[in-house]
Order: structure tokens, then C-alpha cells, then sequence
């Protein structure tokens, strides 16, 4: 329900979602049963495998989270996490209200036994590559431990997900050195040293786009004030691109001609393609996809859910999370022995 | 003795500067004799205002700045900081260490009267305009009142130097709501409405590039971590725009037609024109200009700190401070008495 583009669009991708993937068995559309059959395409769902599930309430972006999940019982996001809780769904996609969809998780789902926080991570693209940027807006007042379980679940993703071998992780800092930094950093970076990540240390943002780095790990607050920063720096560039390219006739004849390079740059710099943000540390899948996705970003979505799901993310997390906190409190006993 | 391109750059950089300006009474260069003597270009300084203040020692980027600044004190920061303090100079203009710098203010200038800290302010480029960045890296942990000082300081410099009527000013935060951020921002939103600013409340990172603000105001950790993502975005998509461009001859021809179009763009994102970063809140008109500036970008540096003087800058910061220390105390004076 939580789309800027209505329930048509998500129908569509759902649908192309199930001819992709011939291994997903059910397909819940959770929302206003009538709302939804309103925006049934031509030939009904087309699908056996998809099913309405219907919610009277939706979480509005006024709403204040904590509070409208608890009020709001029947709202689609709180249904869609039941079934997830229930064991009826794997996996969950929303284009809602993020802070409500984190609020959602966090009381329908629970979080993976030993993980202090969830956390929101967005895949954020270079010219070169990606990185996952960790927390991007969940958890705004961190402490150093939840810093250290983002770097141990940022790189379960970027390895099981994104398919990068040995994933770099940086803790989001002002500069590289281990003396640079605030409070929350200096100490996170005393823990993320003993966990069994491959951690680089800090990172700059002068470090981000030059593939330096593959998962971020920094508090909600700055990240995303960095996220919706670069996302507000490029489509100004982009437009900016456009104003000049069509100022007058020649150049609108070079831009014509070279018009398959902005389209290559469009493409290896939208953020669509990743399918939208994976909540982090909870008992299920849930992704975030944004308020603005269409069909494809959808399907994309739906694909990275399915893949999670597959590649077991969450027993993952779960094992490497305990062996993290083993080692950091292990390191703690031999600090107050000593 | 500071810039990555040597004497030389900046000596020329002073040249024209001087002969832009016929009312600069003295220009000091203030380094290593032997080394600026050098670097001299054929003719010598060509204008009998330009002097040599020696100084045998140079702030490094390894050096940890407040130590170095009380170490090192014939180091050129510390020596051109002496000519603002004992009134021979009236600004100076570096391409050091900014921390060093920032540390020698702090000593050698002290800060105006009701400053609680100085700040150093980034003029960042944006497609319409540009906007005001304070902190952009000194002050990491940040109190509320520094914020609100940052927000009366800001906006003087955006009316006074950079010609901004009625500077439209910010907190960055996650959430225009005046409940969204984390406790630093909260607490400075109350402080910034009782201000005599035209304080537009939080702004978030999509607003950053949309013209919707003139000066931004957050912690110097925060600040830092921006203005580097936000560099690092912008170069990378040049250069990515650079590679799609040239990958084949007809890209490459419509590259020619539209160069016009790069080059406005390059022009329009460049920040070299605003002659560097203002440390404010300091005895002293102090610049900051980046590392790798070359000539004209030193001669704007220095443009730029004689508006600051002519303008008064400093006379009217510390009055509107004190108007501003005025008014929050009475506004909590009023509170305790109800």
C-alpha cells in the first residue's frame, strides 16, 4: 500500500517476479482487498501462486512509528510481518513508511538472538562498483557495539548477496587514522579490530566512490544524511547535465550522438537494480524497496528476498553474531583479568 | 609553505591578487626564506608590497595540530598568526593542515568575545547557487549553543560576503519535523527559533542541492563526513562521464559538440571559485584554502579575506552573538521564573 505509484505497479512486478522465479510458492499481497482488485491488470492475477490478504489500515508517512505499529493492528505492514512471524511467508517487501517498517520488524519479528540492533542497509553504487552503506537510517543514537554487529552483518551481505569474496569493511569516520574520530567511532573501531571481518580501518568520504571500501558502517544519523546527500548531489548533476546539454542546438546534437553514454551512466549509477534495502538483524527477511520503485525495482526486490532466504542469510547472521560477541567478551574477561 | 603545488603557486596566486586590489597595503609570505626565494618568478615579487616573514619550521599533515601548534613555534601557521594577532596583517590565507590551522587560530587569535567555539564554514557549490556548510570539520563533538552560534555566524557571512539577502538557515538532520533528529539536534532546533535568523528549521540531505537552503549548520564530524561524500560523488561521476564519453568515436564526437556543456558544468560545480573555507569566530580573518588550489583559487583566497575586513565581518559577529547570548538568556531566565 505504501508506493507513490498505487498498487497497479507492485501487482506488475510481483508478477514478474513469479514468472522469473518459478521456486517461489505463495505471493501475499497484504493491503485493502478492494484497493487491490481495483488494480488487478487485464486476466486477473494470471498466477496461482499470488493471494490477497486483507489490511483495513495503512501506516501513513505522518504516522510516528512505534506508536501507529502498536495502534494500528490491522495495518498492512503489522499483517504482512505476522505472517512472516507465523511462518506462512519467508521473506517481506514494503514501499511503506520505513521508520514503520523497522517498528513493524522489531515488534512482529524480533531480533536474531545476541543482535543488540537491527539496522537498515542500502547498496549504494560507484562508478566501479557498490558499497553498503550500514545504518542508513534506523538507529540514530548508536553505541560502539551496535557499529561492531553492522560490521559483521554488513559483510555476511556484501559476501552472500552482493557476491563480494572478502568484503572491506570501514567504519565512517573523519579521517583514517585510529585517533580520528567521535566518541562512538573511536570505540567502535576498539572492536570491530578484534572481530573476524576483514576491517580496514576508518574510511573518509573522500573513500567512498573510489572502491575502496564495500561495507560502511557508520551511526543512522549520518548515514543517512549521507545517503540522501549523494542521492540529492547526483539527480542535481544529472539535471544540471540537462539543462546544459539542450541550451542550444549543437550541443543537443552532441548529446544525441552520445546519448548511449548518459544512458550507461544512468544505469551503473540507479540504485533500482539492487532491489531496495535489507533489514538487517531481524528473525525473517524484510526489505525496504523505495517509495518510488516500479515494477522492475520491485521484482528486483522480491528476487533479492528470495535469494536471501536461499542463501540462508539469517542462520548466518545468527552464528557469525555469536561468535562476535564470543570474541568481544572473551577479549573483555582478559581485559579484567589482566 | 602548505599547497601540494609548491612556492611557487602561491606566490603567483599573491601576484595577482596584488594587482587586482590596489588597496592591500602589504602582503606577507611567511615560510622558509630560502625556499620562497627560489620559487621566486623571473623579476622578483614585480610589487614592492609583497614582504618575506621567515619561519624555519612547517606544520605537517602527520603533525597532531594542537600538539604542533604549541611545539613548533616558528612554524609559518603559528609566525602568520603572530603578524594578525599583533596587528601587522589583518587576515591570512593558508593551504596547510586545517586542524593546525584551526589550533593556531584558537592559541594565537583566541575567538570573539561569546563564542563558544570557532567553526570552519564550506562554501559548497550546488546547480542554481551554493550553499554554506558550518562545521565542516573542526568542532567533531558539538554542544547545542555551538550550533546556534554557527547558525548567526553563517548567516552573516552568506549576507555580508557571499551577497545572500536574507539567508534562509538550517540544521541538518533526518527529518524536516522539528521531533526528528538525534539529541545534539533537538536541542539546538529549540535554541535556533529564538534566534534572529530566518531559520527555516531541519533540512535534510535531499535539500542539500535543491536550493532550498543558504546555510547548513550541524557538528564538524557530520559537516566533514558530508562535504567529502559529496566531493568524492562529484568527482566520480566526472570521471565516469569522462570514460562513457570517450568509449567510442561517436561518443567522442558528440562529446566535442556538447564540450561547451561540460565545461559550464565544471565551471558551475567548481569550488575553487569561493576562494577557500572561512574559519569564523576568531580575532583574525582566517582562510582556509584547499591543498590543491592553484593560482587563481589563491587569489580568490585572498580576495575574499579583504571583503571579510572591509566588510567588518568579525565587528558585526561578535555583535550579533552577543544580541544572541542576550536573547537565549533571557529566554531561559523567563523560563526558570515561570
Amino acid at each position: 500500500m505504501g508506493g507513490d505509484h498505487g498498487c497497479g505497479v507492485v501487482i506488475e512486478g510481483a508478477i514478474q517476479a513469479l514468472q522469473a522465479d518459478k521456486r517461489i510458492r505463495a505471493l501475499y499481497l497484504v493491503g485493502d482487498r478492494a484497493q487491490i482488485h481495483a488494480a488487478l491488470p487485464r486476466g486477473g492475477f494470471r498466477d496461482h501462486r499470488m493471494r490477497v490478504v486483507h489490511a483495513s489500515e495503512v501506516l501513513t508517512m505522518d504516522d510516528k512509528p512505534a506508536a501507529a505499529v502498536r495502534k494500528k493492528k490491522d495495518s498492512s505492514i503489522v499483517r504482512a510481518m505476522e505472517l512472516v512471524h507465523d511462518g506462512k511467508a519467508d521473506a517481506l517487501v514494503s514501499l511503506g513508511n520505513t521508520g514503520g517498517i523497522f517498528a513493524a520488524a522489531t515488534f512482529r519479528l524480533g531480533r536474531i538472538a545476541g543482535v543488540d540492533r537491527g539496522g537498515i542497509a542500502t547498496i549504494i553504487p560507484t562508478p566501479d562498483q557498490h558499497f553498503v552503506l550500514l545504518d542508513s537510517g534506523a538507529n540514530i543514537e548508536c553505541k560502539p557495539m551496535h557499529l561492531a554487529q553492522y560490521a559483521v552483518m554488513g559483510s555476511i551481505y556484501s559476501r552472500e548477496i552482493l557476491g563480494c569474496q572478502n568484503p572491506r569493511v570501514g567504519i565512517l569516520s573523519i579521517g583514517t587514522e585510529e585517533s580520528k574520530g567521535n566518541e562512538l567511532t573511536l570505540q567502535a573501531f576498539k572492536l570491530c579490530k578484534r572481530l573476524d571481518v576483514n576491517f580496514i580501518g576508518n574510511v573518509e568520504g573522500h573513500d567512498l566512490f573510489k572502491n575502496h571500501v564495500d561495507v560502511v558502517v557508520c551511526d543512522g544519523f549520518v548515514g543517512n544524511i549521507v545517503l540522501k546527500s549523494c542521492e540529492s548531489l547526483a539527480l542535481a548533476m544529472f539535471s544540471l547535465l540537462k539543462r546544459e546539454l539542450t541550451a542550444n542546438p549543437g550541443r543537443q546534437l552532441g548529446a544525441l550522438l552520445a546519448k548511449n553514454a548518459f544512458r550507461a551512466i544512468r544505469r551503473r549509477m540507479d540504485p533500482e537494480v539492487y532491489g531496495g534495502a535489507p533489514l538487517l538483524g531481524f528473525n525473517g527477511v524484510v526489505l525496504k524497496a523505495h517509495g518510488s520503485a516500479r515494477e522492475r525495482a520491485i521484482a528486483s526486490a522480491i528476487r533479492v528476498s528470495t535469494e536471501s532466504i536461499r542463501h540462508d542469510l539469517n542462520g548466518i547472521i545468527a552464528e557469525q553474531i555469536a561468535r562476535a560477541d564470543e570474541r568481544l567478551s572473551a577479549e573483555a574477561a582478559v581485559v579484567t583479568a589482566a
